[in-house]
């Protein structure tokens, strides 16, 4: 009775293979979401990722769930947990991280940024980034962006991502200044009309600057995967170019 | 049946006489709204105004209109109508515009906020206020702010009117460069997710900067009157000192 | 490759040395919301700005958090903790408040308004300001209108906060009776629809009383410090007239 | 297959005789509401209904579709057209309207409000009521307070309907003053933030007036019926005691 | 400087006196609405209350609150505490309940909605009105509609207070059948979209059953008093017919 | 240096075969919105569909874009518009329309709901449905509801549509009756608070009764259609039961 | 005074024998929602329907209530309790489940939409259908397609579920897949913009893919019945052409 | 009075030297939203970024707008009007395009995805990129991804911009097959609930597919900006190794 018929379903299959290495297709490494998961389920994924690709990142890991991979885990793979970050970075015992060449900034207006700065900061980490981070860089105080605005020009980053929450100015005053392209997260703090990073995500979006994207309220790993990926392009590039011209 | 006897209506009837003269009471003089009017209503009401008080400001006044007033009371009255902040006002021909002393900037981010801005100018002015207005002055461009901040502390305006839309950082910026109260006009630009001035207003509100206030969308008249309030009563105590210095 | 040049970057630098004293460039003191932060992050920027300005004023501090900071700092500083205002004010020992000789008035609609009445209340004081509070001043007992009227009217206050939740109606009232600038303070109370302080935000920003401006949801101390600037630059001013008149 | 059965749907057909004479059952009579349907669906329900009943109101009634309902049915029914309403009343030319003592009153806080307030009133009217309207009463004009408080008072009414927009607020005080149930219409007046009646009906929510109930924006109709229906409730039974009391 | 004069005070005073008597004059006495309250303010007001009026009526009261109030007031007053209903009702030993005459109906759509519902009743009762209450009375089972309506009939209720959270049609459809005021009261329950009472808000304000009216989410307060109200007006008129019927 | 080899790139386009027929492989024929589309756009997706499949739906159509279509078609195609519905089906010359054998109701609660009603009346006809359709069923005239239930039950429908607007509470009660699918669709009517189709949508979703799922606002032809999926789904098991059973 | 007479109550009352057996007029059995009751209403209720029907199925049953509702019931009727799903179901010691013969798919996105794919799974199996279920078949793992597919197309299954929550895309992709209706389930997953399950049901809603209707977030039980109810509908019919081809 | 002192007022005019060279500074040349200002402003600003740039990009442009700007300037300057994107393009008579050597693909899911879709087009070339567009790619029909894929892949774009209204679930399932950035704008398509972009916006923002960044609604011009600016930093790169390489 049904239309689709069993040759249809090969298709399917055929297609599904595409997906066998997805860190390839996407340029992203697999990341385990801790959050709405059990320590159970946490630990399972990420063995299996670590184990198939070298590397495994967990997100949104609070403390006790950070100790109980540990005492899962911590015989068999090399973990870092970054408490502000709130990740878990797990390495394979013979897995070396290579560094890409790619280099971003990550910058932060407040304190209660700092949670999803972190979170760009090891994505792009864990992706082979150089990383430059300041934090307290609020338009308030123009003072604390003469230090990331030479870092950034002086290496050349290749992205920045500008976590901010409140009123979410920041990433426009640093878009209008640099000329790379700049991922903004805002993040949920604030509070009364427009709290919890409604007016942060808001602005950011009806900024007038070109060159300024947006991920949702505290998505630290989106902004610092796609940095990364950026900059990935353009390390792989210039050092295509680097290979090219050595062998002259 | 009813408890409240004869004798408290004449309570209420006594309190009224409070509301006399509105203009005494509250420090700022009867606007006439002219949006959802008809002509008919806004004329009567221009004249009643202006017959009471000398002077009458009418807002949100479309040029079409201007020419029905002007037909109307253009003998009777001093009409002078500006299309940019909508405004017609309405001068008693014996009505002679005293300067109070008091002044106050009104700065706009881009050229759709020049409406609500030059509706706080005139008010401020029609309320006998030295106004410098400054349209222009995005955070984009930071070179603009040269002129408007060397005004505002060269000439001690005591409230300076802060108009933008899409992301409404403006104020924000200019209140944490200058030591006078802001008052922030969000307006009805922008689009998608934000617009029609709701990013504006909320990051108005959620500005980290004290010492800014805000008035609902588009309203440059609730700005310019409230500016012109603050700077009325400087410019009393100016005076009174002046005076009281003189005697002696 | 980058178009900012070296020299940019000292332009910036120079620009950040206006940033040198931020009390004396807003005519507000920092301050420091402990809200967000860690009680030792709270501590140290306590020390640091009283250490600097002589006076620190740290708001949205819960009972536990203030015991702490006595704990820490207890020696070091004067300390006044606010139960209701929830606010720690820090004072270095050899720190003189001196009144500026401006006046305020703070009016609160309910029981469930004192808090940010409170929190606008302390601001102001640290601000050198003489505050008028008078709490349940709703609209549906007009009589308790009479007190706060007579004393606003009396002491020639510069500037009114008005606290309201719920239906958020007071602010109108009483910016319709009194000749003075009104700051509305929504707070968070009501329930169902317009609960949280929306209605009572909506309700203040759709006022059609001019001289009205708002501040976000609970914001007393924006409303405080606004106040408190109006009233100080009226009485730098009667202060400067006296000057100049005494020295006749 | 089924398992409702033909003697169910007898039952059904049973139940539906209740409906024969809706004027009957709910104390209202039917309205036709204009809007949304073509001239002659609106000209059918009229002539359907005023030759059931005698008397029937449509709402939401254009002056152009007012004129094609005239040229329709002007000769067979008395047709009175109210251009503030927007209501066109027919009544059979036998039909005479009987007044059964009830009354009511309708207040409207400003010009914008009128057309809800009229709806209202002539709502009553075909209801039978006497209505006591008073418009222009806002709460910045508290004398205006005056008459219509008198009069509520001296004759009576049964239920006050109130009309306001913008912030809304005149219900609460109006219920905070008598001892008669108010029934609550915001309009869609007001702008920016809280625009198009949302501020007015929240706060009408919001209201810690007891007393006050709400109908929908713009919903003159259904406040004029509410309180219509109150009032001759009243008044039924005021003659039921007359009656009573003259048998005597 | 100020332009309202100490006479002006002495209006206000003198309007005040209008709110001597609270009850006498918006019909519906003071209740105390717990929540944001300290146990202390509560039992003081209770006290205050009950003292002059001799009965209070305390709102959204926990169960150990009610403890609380009891351990205070036990001895002095007669305490009942509705725990459903989260009421407690205080009447001084010598206070006698009138019963006015008045009845209402109170309809509760599902089981979540019964807390509402019994504050309704609560109130009603304190007002002095006979309360007809039936729960479980949902659209999906419409026998149960049979022996609330035949009451609601036979009894001649004035006022019909009908609860529901979810969906929120039950008030129309009650409204549908019977000829007195219904007073809806959407409740706080249901999920997801339209959640919180939401859905139940909007769908009894857009309700096309004319004699329907609103009050805001989980208000079984202001329902309940509303319908009192109603039922003693006219049991007032029904007792002066009765009165000035058996003078004869 | 990208990772997806052109062998996936087969994979795509083998995978894409699966889409040679899109009516087979959902069970729903294409459709045309002509909605946000140029004459010249929606007459060739008319004439492609209707090449293809021997007939065509283009819904969202208005009267001029009717007339213009069937002066580019008239003549290759037959053309039905139907003006309620907003709808034109498009026929091959020699294209045949059969009866599935499938049937459906279709009902709706007024006036205003009779567009989204006959949209998808229309969509399951050219589905090949029989479509009972009945209008002007609200919930305040119970008796509308006999024709419509004994139709349903006597023609043993497979599923029924049941259009709403305002407060949408239609479907809930219909689905409370019949043992059947519902498929409710709220409409674009309704004013003020939950106007636009909102309250008609939450209260659909928040419906109790199960059974009942939901279409997007005035989503007609998607209610339509599923209605028509079911009923064939049903009609091709009966037919293959006859045909399996008439073999015997 | 009252128009509804005696009789008219009695029509109610026979209209109301409709509700005698809620599961042969509705098709689904009465299913009771444990959230917002005590555990003794959930007690009371199980045993009510179970006795009644043989089986009962609450709904949000936490792991606690669950144990006392085994304390209470579980020596008279067999109780499962499925801590996924949160769903216990009891059944009489002598009831016999029936296959209908019916079948339907479930398919879940992710992790944190197997709860509400649980719930919608037991439901369908109370109704004695077959459930074929899948999990983690996110759009990003396209492979993860394959078996369900496969399964649907095997197994003719007549409905499908899919459960969904952050960008709730998955719906749309299956219904492009499969001839079979699907009904989608929007989850509260997500965070920031659009978290709570607000995109993934507004992306549902939105969906151009037809034969595909949504029910509310969460609302698991409502899509399992839905989908049950079709499957029954068809296995009806086909056993009823299976009858009637045995009988030749 | 004024603590700002005037050598302040020099770093001002000192950081603003900065923004002398805007497209320098953040390697985006200005545009000139057309929407919101008169024929002339826009006529004007054409003609000012023109002779200081060479080019200029006018957006939102309409045919009569269009119409005049040619009336205006064309013969100072070569002007090319694109109806779909709504954009004019401004040349210089001396001025020469030059390709950056970058390259980046469009993508639009429907018809009504174009505007937008063309505005990043025609941006992306005016910032020297080579664009290779490919519209109607719905998720409905994946063979249309063939195409756009293989080129994204053969021809190493460097950045994908995805337009797409309605569900908005293109870009996630675009981002998951490659390995270059995704740039996501939601279109204000759709309607009813989540309409107007809202669905497509928050179902991009809560895409788990990293690497994707977003945009406000129809903000055509910021996606293609965004896109070319990681082009040409790529397109930088690569020619300065084959400049190096070239050295040797």
């Amino acid at each position: 009775m049904h239309s689709i018929h069993e040759e249809n379903i090969e298709f399917i299959r055929d297609f599904a293979r595409l997906d066998v290495n997805r860190s390839d297709r996407t340029g992203i490494p697999e990341a385990i979401l801790a959050e709405g998961k059990t320590n159970d389920q946490v630990v399972a994924a990420i063995q299996r990722v670590a184990n198939k690709s070298g590397i495994a990142l967990a997100t949104r890991v609070s403390k006790d769930r950070a100790s109980a991979i540990r005492r899962a885990l911590g015989r068999k793979l090399r973990l870092t947990f970054n408490g502000l970050a709130r990740t878990v970075v797990a390495r394979r015992r013979d897995f070396k991280q290579k560094l890409t060449g790619g280099s971003i900034a990550v910058l932060a207006a407040g304190t209660s940024d700092i949670p999803a700065a972190e979170e760009a900061k090891v994505t792009a980490e864990v992706m082979g980034c150089k990383v430059f981070a300041h934090y307290d860089v609020g338009i308030a105080g123009i003072h604390r962006l003469v230090e990331p605005l030479r870092e950034i020009l002086n290496h050349e980053v290749s992205a920045v991502v500008v976590v901010a929450g409140m009123e979410g100015a920041l990433p426009s005053v640093i878009r209008g200044l640099i000329p790379v392209p700049v991922i903004a997260v805002p993040t949920s703090t604030g509070y009364g009309y427009g709290g919890r990073g409604e007016a942060a995500l808001m602005t950011m979006l009806q900024s007038c600057a070109p060159g300024l994207t947006v991920v949702n309220i505290d998505n630290g790993f989106g902004a610092g995967a796609t940095a990364a990926l950026i900059a990935n392009q353009l390390a792989n590039v210039r050092s295509a170019g680097k290979r090219s011209s050595s062998k002259h």
